[in-house]
């Protein structure tokens, strides 16, 4: 039997990016896409519990299926993975992002939150991003990148409870170097709240904010993506820091 | 100059364990408190993008000051620390959350969501949860873990980059055994959604779940709560799997 490959983002059912992710993912095998209605960005792994969500069905063709739904990325992953999958899928994939989600970016990411998701529960899952917001961003030289990816992912497998996090540099075919195993840079985002005063003078807040890399040593995604290198950071959901528990123990009663 | 505590939760600024890790942080130093208006629970680090977010002032007086924010808990803990903090912070606190926030569920939680984005800020933090949901839950045993474990971390500091999950099990304060250092049980949730049909016969599917936890182990958190103890899991915002990075050097290109 074919591979069922799961495929969900959060730039919304329409984006292109998840056109072109649907595309190469049907080289390999079944495809079955819920996405978000509308651009779910910066939802992280967040859930949508105080109302329901909908499905619409949106394509049904010869192996593939297509749906929107009105929840969060987490939501449609764990949604088609128990309800609209004919069968348990091989692989999940998210993205092409429209945008990087490259070292701390992977925390508010709703992309990444349905890999995150699947990796909990116990699929192989590869998120994709490519480092160009524009809803016109130009795929064609991710086409490769992500042929490579899942292919070798299909063939090998991945470590027990390690999903992908792949970034693409913007660039064009011939320039990208090749493709770096990573680790996640260290960052943040500063200045993240702008004050304004509406038309009758109240104040509010919108978010924005300045990216600041602590980094890069010469493993870090961010260091691979400036210097014409995909990035590949294999996470995992277990958030512990292990040597921490023996620094801490003297905190026990 | 006193300590500087900054606090937020998932809850709602009105929550009844907020009130409490408030009472117990004002025995430290000055507290500003920036909570959401509603209930925000399972928003993980999400972020407010495409709506500004407003603030309120709920209450001033001396060595406390609260605000409710329309926004997720990260956008309460990332606005309060840059605009609404008269010094840098010397500790985030989040809670007291009604209900669980061990194992897996860090990753959907607010609560925890705004602890993880403080340690991104660099700043030391530490998520509380009692293990009761109940908006009537009795928050009297917990007083003397919250004053245990702050006062330790304001004293001792925290490893760099590290936070803490602290967990509380539904128990009166004889009964509680201890406090254990502990790591994050592996878990997941499933039969995530159900389905029902509308009063005019069209389907919708609402989150609901059963945790199924793999362990434990005697040194998991999981272990630890159904045993009588307080856990506490350090954790960190790097979410590379290190070893992977070797395990998958062949994918390069």
């Amino acid at each position: 039997m074919k591979p069922l490959i799961l495929i969900t983002n959060d730039d919304g059912y329409a984006a292109r990016g998840l056109k072109v992710l649907t595309e190469v993912a049907r080289e390999f095998g079944d495809v079955v896409v819920m996405a978000p209605e509308q651009n779910a960005s910066a939802k992280g792994l967040s859930l949508t519990t105080k109302v329901p969500v909908r499905v619409r069905e949106v394509q049904q063709e010869k192996g593939l299926h297509v749906y929107a739904c009105d929840g969060t990325p987490v939501d449609c992953l764990k949604l088609a993975y128990e309800h609209f999958c004919p069968r348990r899928p091989n692989l999940v994939l998210s993205g092409i992002n429209h945008g990087s989600n490259s070292s701390i970016n992977v925390l508010y990411s709703g992309t990444m939150g349905a890999v995150i998701e699947a990796t909990v529960l116990g699929v192989n899952a590869i998120g994709f991003s490519l480092l160009n917001h524009s809803l016109e961003a130009d795929f064609e030289p991710s086409r490769p990148i992500v042929r490579h990816i899942v292919g070798h992912v299909l063939k090998h497998g991945l470590p027990a409870d390690v999903a992908l996090n792949v970034n693409i540099p913007r660039l064009t075919a011939d320039e990208i170097k090749g493709i770096r195993l990573c680790h996640q840079a260290s960052g943040k985002w500063l200045d993240s709240f702008e004050k304004r005063v509406d038309p009758i003078g109240r104040p509010y807040w919108w978010l924005t904010g300045k990216f600041v890399c602590n980094e890069p040593p010469d493993t870090s995604d961010e260091w691979a993506l400036m210097h014409g290198y995909v990035s590949v950071v294999p996470i995992h959901t277990d958030y512990t820091h292990y040597p921490a528990i023996g620094e801490l123990k003297n905190m026990e009663l």
